[in-house]
This record gives C-alpha cells, sequence and structure tokens, in this order.
C-alpha cells in the first residue's frame, strides 16, 4: 500500500513535470501505440515485400505511420542500416583501380521527401505524378542525414559512387542535381537518370540494365543500396544490398 | 489547469484500477518500450536481411525481442503475413492438373521452437546444435496456428504442398514426421529432409537443388513460405515468396 501511494504521487510529479517540459507525452495519450499492432504487422510485411504491390499505406495506419516518421525511430532505422553498411564497407578489399563501385537510389535514400509525402497523409493517398513533379521541380528535398555521411565516406574509401533514380531526365534532371549538390552529394561518379528512351519500363527492368552496363564496363557493384525492392532485384544488384526503410509508398 | 487537475485525477484512478485489473503496465514500466528503440532498429534490420549473417540477438536485446515474442506481437505479424498469403493464393488459377505446388518450411514456419529459444534467450545465446537436436527429438513442437490454417486451406484448395526442412533425414525424419502429424499436418504430398548426401551444402544450395527437381518434375510453385531467407532465396524461389518474421536465429 505504502508502495502504491509512493507511486501514486511520482505519477503526479510525472504529470506535471512531463506537461512542463513537454519532453514526454502524459500516459493517456500513448494509447495510440497499443492500437498501432495492425499497422506494426502491415510495416513489418511491407518492409519485407510480403505486400507487394501495394497502392496505399492502409488508412487506419495513418496516425501510426505518421509517429513512426516524425517520432524518431524511423531516423533510427536508417541510421542502424546505414551503421551495418559501414560496417560491411570497411572489410571491402579496394582495389584502387577505379572500378569499386556501389549504388544509390535517390528519392528516400539520399534525399528526403517526407516533407511532401506529410501533405499527402504518408501515403494514405494514391500516388499523384503531378503534385510529386511539382515538389520535385522545387528542388527542396533536405538530405537524409545518415545516408550523406555514408556517402562521403564511401567516396574517402576510394568507392566509386553511382547514383540510380528512376527520375525523368529530361524534366527533373537539372534540378535533381542541383538539390543533390545543394545538399552535399558531391564527387559522385555518375547520375543515371531515366531517359526518354527509358520510360516504358519498370523500374527494376530500367535500374538492372543500368547495372548491367556498369557491370559490363568493368565496375564491380559491392553494394546496392535503397528504400525500394524495386531498387534491389533484377539481375547485377551487386555483392550485398541493403533495404532502407519507408512505409510511404511502394515502386513496382 | 482545470483540464490539467482533471488530467491528474484520472491518473490517478487509471494508477488504482490498472494495478487492481493486472490488464495494464503502469506507465512507469513502459520507459522498457522506449528503450527498445535501437532493438526495433535491429529487428528491422534483420528482418529485411540487412544484418547478415548474424549469429545471436544482441545481448542488449533479450527483454525487447523476449516481449515481442511472448507480447503477442509476434503473433499478429504472423497472422499478417498468413492473411496476405490467402489473399493471394485465392487470386491463383489452379489447374486441377496435381502441379500446382506450394513450398513451406518446416522449423518456424510449421512448427515453433519458440519453447526451446526461451531458454536460449530468445537467439542472445549462440547456436547449440546438440541441445536443439535433443529439443528436435522429442517431437513436442506446437503448431504455428495461423500457418496451420494456411497449410489446410492450401490443401483444399488444390495445392499440393511440399515441406523442405534442412533437418537432418537420418536422425530427425521420423520424429519430425511425427510432430508434424500431431500437430495437424497431414496431407502434405511430400516432406523433403536433408540427407546424408546434402549434408555439406548450404540451406540456400540445398533448397534451391529440392526444389530444381520439384520444377523438373514438372511443378508449378506458386508459393514458397519461410523464416528465412536462406528458404526464400537462390533459385526456382517460385512466383512470390513470403517472410514470415523470426528475430531469434538466422540460417545462412
Amino acid at each position: 500500500m505504502v508502495r502504491r501511494v509512493r507511486e501514486i504521487i511520482a505519477m503526479i510529479f510525472f504529470a506535471v513535470f512531463s506537461s512542463a517540459t513537454g519532453l514526454t507525452p502524459p500516459y493517456w495519450n500513448r494509447g495510440a501505440a497499443a492500437s498501432c499492432s495492425p499497422c506494426l504487422s502491415w510495416r513489418l510485411a511491407a518492409e519485407v515485400n510480403n505486400v507487394e504491390p501495394w497502392r496505399t499505406v492502409p488508412a487506419h495506419c495513418f496516425s501510426c505511420i505518421g509517429a513512426y516518421i516524425t517520432g524518431g525511430q524511423y531516423q533510427h532505422d536508417l541510421r542502424f542500416v546505414v551503421e551495418q553498411i559501414l560496417s560491411y564497407a570497411d572489410g571491402i578489399p579496394v582495389a584502387g583501380d577505379g572500378f569499386d563501385a556501389w549504388i544509390l537510389d535517390v528519392d528516400d535514400t539520399c534525399i528526403s521527401n517526407v516533407d511532401y509525402y506529410k501533405v499527402k497523409r504518408y501515403g494514405c493517398e494514391p500516388y499523384d505524378p503531378a503534385a510529386f513533379r511539382s515538389w520535385a521541380m522545387e528542388g527542396a528535398c533536405p538530405a537524409i542525414q545518415s545516408v550523406a555521411e555514408l556517402f562521403t565516406t564511401l567516396i574517402g574509401s576510394g568507392f566509386k559512387v553511382f547514383l540510380i533514380t528512376g527520375r525523368d531526365e529530361e524534366t527533373l534532371g537539372q534540378v535533381t542535381i542541383e538539390n543533390l549538390h545543394r545538399e552535399g552529394f558531391v564527387g559522385y561518379e555518375r547520375i543515371i537518370l531515366r531517359s526518354a528512351a527509358e520510360r516504358g519500363r519498370s523500374a527494376v527492368e530500367f535500374k538492372t540494365e543500368m547495372r548491367r552496363r556498369l557491370v559490363e564496363q568493368g565496375y564491380r557493384i559491392w553494394g546496392n543500396v535503397g528504400d525500394q525492392w524495386s531498387d534491389l532485384q533484377g539481375q547485377f544488384v551487386g555483392n550485398r544490398t541493403f533495404k532502407l526503410p519507408n512505409p510511404m509508398y511502394f515502386v513496382p
């Protein structure tokens, strides 16, 4: 009983101070976490590619996915994968002949579209090509900090980094290059965007073909990093692939 | 201020009643959830195969992984994947010629080793072949309920179900077949265990070879279900693969 009273007093302190500092949500707002159980299952299944193809985030997962993206766990998850990549990259014997290569995707790998997807209810609304094009044309995608650090480390270690993106070369090429440059992505070997000739192809087909050309040019693809399975599937995928989290959209 | 007072009163009620009913942990025990953030990142990375190969669950994740396995989310996650599988299977045009096939793994796919891994700190302790063999020899692995339902539905829909497992045929064949039978896995087309000749091969090589033989016999592999990426990688993997959750161990 004494313990119980002590606990209640602790609770009152907690309630007053947590609200005063604004650091911790009061416990009665935490019910949201319990009701996220179905969305945790959806998110895990989506991340391991059990759900493909999916068009939108389930409507009832709006707040759970929003909390994941903005509450810190998404950033934690990104950083953890980057640490795995760095640990692997550290053990690669770089030949020094200029043919040790890494492949990075661009959207939600190097630079973030979270600010755009916030408006689209974190993917609960279906893909809107015109709206996304307008957003991309602003060239205002911020760097994903952990991947920016990975990028710099890879280049510093002597790897050639290739950025391969399904973004349209003609309409988005210049703005994408400028956006990347502004965000610190400087010193990559080449950026490969989707040319007019590649427009009809699926992401897997397009990216496989681009990687095939690199391999034919003699590059050894040590690693391949993307937020979509379509970045990592197909052929010539590289010695290891790394799937970054992205519960907001699925690119077939 | 009035709202604050009302909140504090609500808190006191919550503290008294939650403890009385035992249904909800008091908020000050929920710190455990917050400190699971690094282990959530580890688990997601392990599930999407970013960590391979890993020998043990990180020691600091013991309680987080334990809570995941025993707290209901693991079962939720399994059931969600099974729902995805059923939804996909429902759309397959079964030819009725007896060659529409599914492949299921056995350990922690059809039947569960959670009771064994509890003793091994949910995988925080390294793989112990002798202890695992003793456990398997008991033939006491319970069915994973959602997968047992999937199994029955697939057979009822006219599919031929093949169970492919890395378990040693000579020492564990009979006990595994009996364990499966007792747990309701009745009516499968064939169970394929690892024969003496296959002992040196990796799981990917062994399972690829077994699937190759099925494909050469004319089977169409519509789906392939396992808790390990080594169940789902290699060749002849099937039209779709489904990764069940398993944060306790990694089979290379």
